[in-house]
């Protein structure tokens, strides 16, 4: 008998946002791995703790700061071989996941490197995408709207051409692109219709308009939601 | 002191998938009000129904068949209303949500009118997308992808635009737009590409490759997932 990997989304930042299903598999799971900054604490961690018994055995998958450094391939490859020694032993193994296991995570990696030798689960969770809505108290969209989400990462023009071709857009990663990207909505028209927030669901959560909003850093966990019709509903 | 309207996710189907906020807050309410057909159960209510206690007053919502003989603004009107009667008397109200309030959600509708004269919070879901990913065994979107939601209700001319552009979509609402959808998919060279997944997370899931799905008819709870460079992470 060989033990499960099981992708669990532990939700944007709230912990009381995970599931039902993700806290009863965690209560009752004897190994967890998660990701982790080069040195300090891991966000999914703190998220989900709680929930964890106090002689589960944890694998921290720590990830490089610089990827040219030391490929991230290998630290997936050793996560993956440690996590298939547990399974191997009938263990099963719950991963810990920000927000949801396939919205734009890294558990993709360890899923393509597990799902050849052992059984895996994914546990949807809350994503960022709805966490940022909810913060911004405005329907992200509804009806026949297209809603498009774009890494801030994509040059300018990308990101110029979709939002051009879209009615609803979420600006997702945005941290040291923010300048950058604000002055592409303030070109396009669209800073009045653009909500910024970040942190949602966390202690220091925030959100503005992207006109209000001063000059300050976004932090990684940053995003940017507008409509093109505004608060077209009300 | 007035009471607060708390819309909700509730998830896309499994009850385990609802937020322990949520669980939290319905075990406490007195009062909610979910979405229901003209006739029959109302989906949201089954999915959390067990975390209401015994003597919640419930407002139905129910939703004429045809809205020419009966506007859903007046619907949304008196439910409004009948909410507003509850808040005024200090008695906080949850309005269920299936998946996530503003994900494609009626709860807008309720939002809009409610937000203008109580308090409103909004608790965030799993939506039907994470959900249908995680059915479905593959990532939405990583990286620097433009992940793009598309009604299968827009017209063909708009899909094939939009599905041009992207690296990977979610097409929703599928129901009897499927034969439609289908043949410009296999058209435009993309149904190999293509996950067809039917209620997530409910009892009676199912999911397959577009190409594999036989003749059956899509119900509405029914989503198309594609990614353009299929499992590339892998």
């Amino acid at each position: 008998m060989t033990g499960t990997a099981i992708g669990i989304g532990v939700g944007p930042g709230d912990p009381e946002l995970m599931t039902l299903k993700g806290a009863r598999i965690l209560s009752g799971i004897s190994v967890v791995a998660y990701p982790a900054p080069e040195t300090g604490d891991s966000l999914a961690r703190q998220i989900a703790g709680s929930h964890l018994p106090q002689d589960a055995t944890e694998i921290i998958i720590r990830m490089p700061l610089s990827a040219n450094r030391f490929p991230v391939e290998v630290v997936y490859d050793r996560a993956a071989e440690e996590i298939g020694v547990h399974l191997g032993a009938g263990r099963d193994v719950a991963i810990l996941c920000e927000g949801d296991p396939f919205f734009y995570g890294s558990f993709m990696y360890l899923f393509a490197r597990l799902a050849k030798n052992w059984p895996v689960e994914v546990v949807p969770g809350v994503s960022s995408l709805t966490a940022c809505a909810a913060v911004s108290r405005k329907a992200l969209a509804a009806l026949n709207d297209v809603l498009t989400v774009l890494p801030a990462t994509l040059p300018n023009e990308v990101l110029r051409e979709r939002l051009t071709a879209t009615d609803a857009a979420a600006i997702i990663k945005v941290g040291r692109h923010l300048p950058r990207v604000r002055t592409l909505l303030t070109d396009m028209g669209l800073a009045d219709q653009a909500e910024y927030i970040e942190h949602a669901t966390m202690e220091d959560e925030d959100h503005s308009t992207l006109n209000e909003l001063g000059d300050a850093k976004a932090p990684y966990f940053s995003m940017i939601l507008l409509h093109r019709r505004g608060n077209a509903w009300a």
